[in-house]
């Protein structure tokens, strides 16, 4: 490869180049089995059908729950919550109880069916229905589609015009390894033409 | 739905509560045609092989052009070129030359082929070779899963090791329509078990 003038080869930790992201926590249920896990590779895929996209290793115990029940949900945390997410992204649920050994509880919402973290209290969670999930597309990964089936927010932080209030919100972005960092305030952009 | 004590539904605005997130700047050129967008909706998919994915809309022209290349490149900024990102998200390139009007410069890695932003300068770039392109997971979407071919960052900024230097880099995250904002400092997670 060519390398431009300034710029070095970042060929080994080329995902770290669409870093900071937000970190969420990923909870799903089946079989009377809870668990949750860490993700930062999560985004929203379509405004109209409402869906999103998250990608989880295959040999996650997470992604089994996921593809057991079809349902999961996308839980959002502040800086505050760091060592919770960093936590839950580094013990496997497989063989531990991750619940209790984090001092986490789950709730199911009562209208759909689908867990999402009741402490520590997220922010914001987004509760989905898989629409489809991509097994081929990568060796290692899933890629979840899935339906936005609800969508909830601290009440004193969203607003839906400008979302959350930057000033009072200090929303959790993951950076690399055990490194994480947050929003600043806002900066508003002009139209340069 | 029943939506939980303390948080309020937010079914039409959902997608902010998954922002602030990175704004990027999407390139593709086909048929001695160049255009770019601005788009957030991008993510890694998988470490080995090295893939992405962005959701684009199908209407965009920048859509087409990767289609009909099957190439494309993600230009990573700070927040002092918020303006830029902001114009190229707001202005088509159907029918002006969205370039010159934003006096950007395009350039092609002579290794690969592929076009990126020369002008304003980003601080990372990920070339991109389509490996699949889904057309029917969103009625308005594309689902553009692509190949990591080259990665390459400011040689001030990034390391291999931690990523961009955060103390330093001031990545631009997109809030809601015209707000933007950026990184902190970085605080450093800990193990609770």
């Amino acid at each position: 490869m060519s390398t431009p003038q300034g710029y070095v080869d970042v060929r080994d930790s080329w995902y770290y180049i669409l870093h900071p992201r937000p970190a969420y926590i990923i909870v799903a249920e089946a079989n009377g089995k809870t668990n949750f896990m860490a993700a930062s590779w999560v985004m929203p895929l379509s405004e109209e059908p409402p869906r999103i996209v998250v990608a989880l290793d295959k040999e996650s115990y997470t992604a089994k729950l996921i593809v057991d029940s079809g349902v999961f949900s996308v839980n959002v945390y502040t800086v505050n919550e760091r060592d919770f997410v960093y936590s839950a992204g580094t013990i496997s649920g497989k063989d531990t109880d991750k619940l209790s050994l984090l001092g986490a509880k789950v709730s199911k919402n009562p209208a759909t069916g689908i867990p999402r973290i009741e402490r520590p209290r997220p922010i914001g969670v987004i509760e989905s229905r898989v629409y489809k999930i991509y097994g081929d597309v990568a060796e290692d990964v899933y890629l979840v589609v899935g339906d936005v089936v609800a969508a909830y927010a601290d009440e004193k932080l969203f607003n839906e015009r400008f979302g959350w209030d930057l000033r009072n919100t200090k929303i959790l972005l993951h950076a690399a390894g055990r490194g994480f960092t947050t929003n600043s305030y806002v900066y508003v952009a002009r139209k340069l033409i």
